[in-house]
């Protein structure tokens, strides 16, 4: 894979094409940087709101359908946003061409709405980029092994641009939101909350799964295991935003690099469940093939029996009960709901010992229950009760020196 | 090409599958079919509504602009309807499986916006309805030589329904719409209307390119090609519709079968303009790179010089305006807004002379003055005010005996 630095992908969110307005906006943007030299490959989301639009037709329909005529239905977003981008670059003059995923051959697996890639030929698009024709490419979508549309999940988009870059031997890859950097927290939540220059992969990779909307895991993976490096910025400003590299790029490395959250987490209790891993094999597989994504699991046995407790996105409750219910499980089942996951992450943990010590502190000073635990190398969650989130999360900001000045 | 009389095309117009509700009814039909022994290969059109929601976006980003960003644009109408079409048959416990123009080979021309289907691969539809599987075919679309998506003029759903069933062999097609049958006028025009149960392939190609709106003149032409018949029915009863079919099936002959009009007709009258044929080839040639459409053209010559007179699509004026300014021509140009055109259509015209003559009479006894006229061996059309639209068209369905009885 030869680098082409002078090839630049840039993908652009659903919220930067949400309008024509903002379409406008985008494309300025695009004919500005290939006048300045600059090879663009555009990738885009469906405007905002349009994906929203499909899926409740859907629902109308069937909302428990997945598969082959869904994912059709959801690609048709992006196939609207590249054609209007398309459009507006041709009214200024520039040559650009809309490309789908089934043009492009940017193959995938057959697990329809959760689709990896699995090859894209570059050909196409180095031959457009030589005609100085700019690629307008459909994100989120690709093509199974038999043709047919597959979608790739939640930040989709995101996962496009990365394995077009790497596919095309690019260095980095711009991907353009509506915020101008990642923060140390979400700033609706902590007004502290401090802008971030520099992020390794790891880091990225723990805060996409604990919450972090900013990227998703899919995307920050592949761009690890490419060397790609992500440059997030606003699509609403010029300014530099977050890089996000490999680590030995990265120069200071704090203890925690971010606090992040998921507000929407509910725990599941049983108690007594069989003894032995393969009743927890049973239930964790019927959950798995439900799509249900259980993250932090614990189990403890006493005199009394075994328990077991895990944690899974409350929205998700209702497939659990169904999984349940279809067991037959003979034990007492108690969900706690309105739960939140508060995590820190930070490359910087693996060798500064004690930070576990002193997140709990500063939750047990705050008087702040915690329900299930779980820690890595580079992160410590826990899940407590979604009202004491604020101050919780607050207080560990503060205690991790990430407040601005 | 082996005729599959179990082989049923069945295509689904806009208002056929216009909401969710309308959806869930075309696969209850389809389901019914389906079960009584019928194997049906389906043809969507974009929800009612849709397309007009992607021509304005379109527009508000470049009104003149036409080409393959365009067509992407228009032809992801077809792609959602298709998709939750299969996700209704899916419910119902049938399989479904929606389809591409690029999945199914059905390859056009370059032409955007008016594409020409040059071929379509049968192999993959017939291994699906060899399955059990039902397809959902997108209407309107095509791919082209270099893969991109073209589409193909109003009404082009139609013509896929057509190309389909003529390349599976079929005998005849069915055009689901929201008419019952086709009628000898517009009984919105003309409340005696009557329902028609059989035409020609040149009867229904004449009424389409002189404003009827039920079928486009194109699905009419390919159907009479390849000789399939195409049963014009209504999606909401089960009676059936009218027929279309060769000259020879049509056992009864009418002087007259319809009277059509199209009331958006516009006049240019040029005077003096140069003599000769050059100049002609030059100014029709310009209006046709343009996209305009002249309909009846009129010359006359006098001593005081050449004079000109057509007619167009009333929408169509500004690019007329346009193309003669850029020709600077040197003459006084008359516009005649507000105008249209009356035509009665029937095979039977061709052996029973005196049409023209009663035809001309209806419209003298009634003081309707005639601007332009026209004549086929199957109809007779004149350019008349569209003041006179309604009292023309109604004395010329009662001098013709298609008045109910």
């Amino acid at each position: 894979m030869k680098t082409q630095s002078e090839l630049v992908v840039k993908k652009f969110g659903g919220t930067s094409v949400g309008s024509i307005e903002r379409i406008e906006n985008v494309a300025e943007r695009i004919m500005q940087d290939f006048q300045n030299g600059q090879k663009p490959i555009v990738v885009a989301s469906a405007m905002s709101g349009e994906t929203n639009r499909l899926v409740r037709l859907a629902a109308d329909i069937n909302p428990q359908y997945r598969g082959l005529a869904y994912d059709m239905l959801l690609a048709s977003g992006e196939q609207v946003s590249i054609a209007l981008l398309s459009m507006a670059l041709e009214k200024r003059g520039l040559k650009a061409k809309p490309l789908l995923a089934y043009q492009l051959g940017i193959r995938t697996d057959s697990i329809f709405s959760q689709a990896k890639i699995t090859s894209v030929d570059s050909d196409k698009l180095t031959d457009l980029v030589s005609k100085d024709i700019i690629p307008i490419v459909a994100g989120f979508q690709g093509v199974n092994p038999d043709g047919s549309i597959t979608t790739l999940g939640r930040g989709g988009s995101d996962t496009t641009a990365v394995a077009l870059a790497a596919a095309l031997g690019c260095e980095q890859v711009e991907i353009y939101t509506d915020v101008p950097k990642v923060f140390t927290a979400d700033p609706r939540l902590i007004p502290k909350a401090r802008e971030i220059s520099r992020l390794s992969f790891e880091e990225m990779m723990e805060m996409a799964s604990l919450g972090s909307k900013v990227l998703h895991f899919r995307c920050v993976e592949l761009a690890a295991k490419f060397n790609v490096k992500i440059h997030v910025r606003s699509t609403f400003e010029t300014r530099e935003g977050t890089w996000v590299v490999a680590e030995d790029e990265k120069m200071e490395n704090p203890v925690v690099s971010a606090v992040t959250h998921d507000a929407s987490t509910a725990i599941v209790k049983l108690f007594p469940v069989p003894f032995g891993p393969s009743f927890l094999a049973l239930l964790f597989d019927s959950l798995a093939n439900k799509g249900v994504i259980v993250d932090i699991i614990t189990q403890s046995y006493n005199e009394e029996g075994q328990r077991l407790a895990f944690s899974v996105n409350e929205s998700d409750l209702y497939m659990v009960d169904e999984v349940l219910k279809s067991l037959s499980i003979d034990a007492k089942i108690v969900v706690l709901r309105d739960m939140a996951k508060l995590s820190v992450v930070g490359v910087g943990m693996a060798n500064h010992p004690g930070v576990a010590a002193r997140f709990f502190n500063v939750l047990s000073q705050k008087e702040v229950p915690i329900h299930l635990v779980t820690t890595s190398d580079i992160k410590i969650s826990a899940v407590i009760d979604r009202k004491n989130l604020d101050k919780a999360a607050q207080s560990l900001h503060t205690e991790f020196e990430l407040d601005k000045e």
